[in-house]
């Protein structure tokens, strides 16, 4: 049996300002960091033991994971962060209020931007600078992603870093993103794509799974 | 023109105590954050850019680290956490006050346990259990190091990881001890094994490396 926990980053100032966030990375408020080390207590408190820490190239997801790792005492844990562990690019969304966003383009398109698997958000116009990803060149950098968009390159990290880890009975701890989390979600319960809108990934709520020796899910529970 | 920067992590606990250290896992107190900051508004200041991070597998070299990172606005960079960058392993002596020693065991003794280059410290009856070795089985977990153990496990990690990518001109940082950091200052700057108890390493004060694209150093200066 093998230990997988994925797990969102907590409370960013983009959810406490209920604004569309995506790649834009910013920082974590008062009470995201607050409930970060909630999370690694109880983490901490069910004395789970990782060998590799799995994160995306967003601020509000690393330090989500160093502060975990902190109350777990295993700092000392490898940390990947991978593009592919990013948020959902909301495209020229990005930065928008929620609310307003609901206002100009009505609760139906809102809704669908939000939570479908297809819908690609309005795009930008072009790939903004950012040095982090400079070394993928410019293919990596969307304009805006679908849910589906976003699964697709998200399944490649899970193939090749999570499971070969898993396989070999290694614990794997991965603190991501709402939307990146949804996707893995989708994959590992088999969620058909009209019915992972209706799953939610808190903020900073460990979600623990136990897997058989061939990556059937034994068991899945929230750890808070 | 490649930079790097080599910094000692900020005050431990152990380094506000007063103990020999080495290889446990000893916690930054509060001075030793406000110094990582410090740190990490010196380079900012500077404006470095670095693609990768190197630290040790103890959390005071890890903790640092991400503070720097922080204030850089660079937490996206990988990191790499490697034994071979752990501070110099102090075998028997780890934990016991420094005073105390020198009172039992001499001040000369003391002195070439502390800074001469080929002295073992006394050394442990057996090695230490701590799950973040194991993958590397008993091999590498020493009883205890001089100065030269130290220098001859940390070289591959220079050789390896850090010179090709200053070669390739991506600025590097390098987040650790003070003896290993001795080790490396010895080797980039030709120091002799008679001459290298002069050279000490303070806590948290970036020292900053340019070097040509054959790797001579072009010039060298503290950052605080």
């Amino acid at each position: 049996m093998t230990d997988l926990v994925i797990m969102r980053h907590g409370e960013s100032t983009a959810n406490r300002d209920n604004l569309f966030t995506g790649w834009s990375d910013v920082p974590l408020t008062e009470k995201g960091i607050e409930q970060a080390y909630q999370a690694g207590d109880a983490l901490a408190r069910h004395g789970f033991e990782f060998s590799h820490v799995h994160t995306s190239m967003l601020q509000r997801a690393i330090v989500t994971a160093n502060i975990v790792l902190d109350e777990i005492d295993q700092l000392w844990l490898p940390m990947t962060k991978s593009w592919r562990l990013n948020e959902r690019h909301y495209g020229a969304l990005r930065g928008l209020n929620k609310k307003e966003v609901a206002e100009k383009y009505g609760q139906e398109k809102f809704k669908e931007w939000r939570r479908s698997y297809k819908a690609i958000p309005l795009l930008l116009d072009e790939v903004e600078q950012d040095r982090r990803y400079d070394r993928y060149g410019t293919a990596i950098e969307p304009l805006g992603e679908s849910l589906e968009m976003a699964y697709y390159r998200l399944l490649p990290y899970w193939e090749d870093e999570i499971t070969p880890r898993l396989l070999e009975g290694k614990n794997q701890l991965v603190v991501a993103h709402g939307s990146t989390l949804r996707a893995l979600i989708k994959f590992l319960e088999k969620i058909s794509d009209d019915e992972i809108d209706q799953v939610e990934v808190e903020n900073s709520v460990p979600i623990h799974y136990v897997f058989d020796e061939k990556l059937h899910i034994l068991k899945k529970e929230e750890l808070l």
